[in-house]
């Protein structure tokens, strides 16, 4: 089969950076977990189990317009490298992909719509998760993308449901609506000003919590926090959206206000760090993917605050994806050793900013 | 009077890096350190006999044709940021400028000539100091310019000598000869190997000392090393200055290795550091001192290895003179805060970058 990724954009439009506040958050995640009637989910599945969900699910997205000319891609099919590109690009999850790197469990299959920023993953932790990924904060819009492809999909299939519990999800924090819904987001200026704390103490309080940027257990680098409802159960999805809509955009004034103190208070400060983030991106040789986040926030900022006009969000974010290992591998054509991965990587970072945008 | 330092380059020629291994050594300084008869020398020089030096050197100096239209320029006439841009460009030493920066002590001056690279500080710790400062290594001829100064100048003065002991001066150390000799090594290589040390202890064994930039009592920064004979007794003029020749030759070809070595074992960790430094001078907006001092210590090392072809020694030496705080707040035209300081400082060093040389 033809390796979809190949398509330098596929999946990736997010990247694009036209939402609304996209220079701090960098996507709106919605997804509804999914299991169907009559098969074992999660890790009482089967092979069996496993092999009639993705025959049930294939039949049942078939005819589904926004998956018109998509391809039903299962992991066990893919190659390893192509596998970690599908989870750099976020298009799949660890979970999806399994404990054993060079292979992938029975039937965990993706769809990606080539028309709308869906796609649907097949024997995850649940049979079916559909997702929404957006530039910006948009959580309502997200949520009505998913909502009408669990319509056009469920009606298809029939979901396993209980009529006091709602939707059934192998893990119970997922049961009920089984939405979550999550942003990413770039709290420079809360980090800088020490508040980061306080304000996350504040997201506990109100029901939500906070990842890294690859989701359950990933570490925050680069100042970016994944932040997302924790259950799911006794509220209906529109009070869920609603809330997260409403709390995080709290949380951008929050930071806005922390980069309004900067700029007052450590004007000169800040732009040293900026300017120095950019400078090290610009010309070493040598970038860890960890360092290379802790810079791409500081560049980030700059650009936030018209720092580096010259650059754009877009670039950053492009930069943030592919410079990920499996992209730089993908990209030299072979398997690259920690220390050539390390230099390809800072090449890259080379190349993507003297050729799409300098600063003075 | 004029403020003599307004010629841009005023006692900087050797700045210009045409001296042999001018990459490495940034300068050869050598100096006679004399004292006139019937006069009281060092802390036992009195107002009286300062006066009476100032006057009876100025009156020796001025048939001399080294200093041909060159002024005497008594300390306490310049202004306080003068005196310290001379310091900063090693015309004057600490010493002749006396421990209260406000004013400066009675008759302490000094000469440089228009078309030589060739001083002499009257009332420092002895009488006359003549120097001859060069760029590279190159200390046979600093000590033939000196020399035959001495020998012009000698003429017209009756210098202290005792038939013993040679010519007598006001630290025990310098007393025989006079004659102090000293080059200014750039010595990363030895330092990133960690073989500094043994070179070190090598150079006390065959009679050599080190220092840091500013002479005594100065800390290393930079990877910069002052490398002087320890003594003057005993041994003729001659002879010092062939053994630091030799000497200070055996630590160049000992840096080259060490520099082949990292090149060979450690090329992009190398490369990486060399062009990170360049990074950060390109683009910080602040820089203490120390820092520039050690980021430009990576970039000399950059341009000696051919790794940045665009820039010149030429310009990394202006940088570290003319970037030290009585220069900047000589630039501003006024005082400068510690933070404006460093960010004028930053500044000018990516303009010098920018405009003196471009790296790809």
């Amino acid at each position: 089969m033809n390796e979809p990724f190949r398509k330098p954009d596929f999946g990736l439009e997010w990247l694009d950076a036209d939402g609304p506040h996209a220079d701090i958050v960098l996507s709106t995640r919605v997804r509804l977990a999914r299991n169907l009637q009559g098969y074992a989910y999660g890790s009482r599945a089967r092979v069996n189990d496993r092999e009639a969900v993705y025959k049930t699910v294939q039949a049942a997205v078939d005819p589904v317009a926004t998956f018109e000319g998509a391809e039903m891609l299962q992991m066990r099919k893919l190659g390893e490298r192509t596998r970690r590109i599908f989870l750099e690009r976020r298009l799949v999850s660890r979970d999806l992909l399994g404990p054993d790197p060079s292979t992938a469990p029975t039937g965990a299959a993706v769809v990606v719509s080539e028309r709308d920023p869906l796609s649907l993953m097949i024997n995850e932790e649940d049979h079916l998760r559909l997702q929404s990924l957006m530039s910006g904060l948009r959580f309502t819009e997200a949520w009505s993308v998913v909502d009408r492809l669990d319509d056009e999909i469920g009606q298809n299939l029939s979901y396993a449901y209980h009529h006091q519990f709602g939707f059934l999800t192998s893990c119970p924090t997922n049961a009920g609506t089984g939405l979550r819904a999550s942003a990413l987001v770039h709290l420079p200026g809360l980090v800088l000003t020490k508040e980061i704390e306080r304000v996350l103490q504040g997201l506990a309080q109100v029901g939500l919590t906070f990842r890294g940027l690859y989701g359950e257990g990933s570490e925050v680098v680069g100042n970016f926090f994944q932040i997302s409802n924790q259950t799911t159960l006794g509220k209906s999805e529109e009070d869920l959206i609603d809330h997260l809509e409403r709390i995080v955009g709290t949380v951008i004034q929050t930071e806005l206000q922390a980069r309004q103190v900067l700029i007052r208070d450590a004007a000169a400060v800040t732009e040293d760090k900026i300017w120095r983030a950019y400078g090290l991106l610009r010309y070493a040789r040598s970038l860890t993917f960890e360092e290379l986040m802790n810079l791409l926030s500081g560049v980030r900022l700059g650009v936030s605050l018209k720092l580096l006009p010259d650059l754009r969000v877009y670039t950053l974010n492009k930069i943030m994806i592919l410079s990920q290992a499996a992209h730089l591998d993908e990209a030299a054509g072979r398997e690259l050793s920690t220390p050539e991965r390390h230099a390809h990587r800072a090449e890259y970072v080379r190349r993507m900013l003297e050729t799409e945008g300098s600063a003075a």
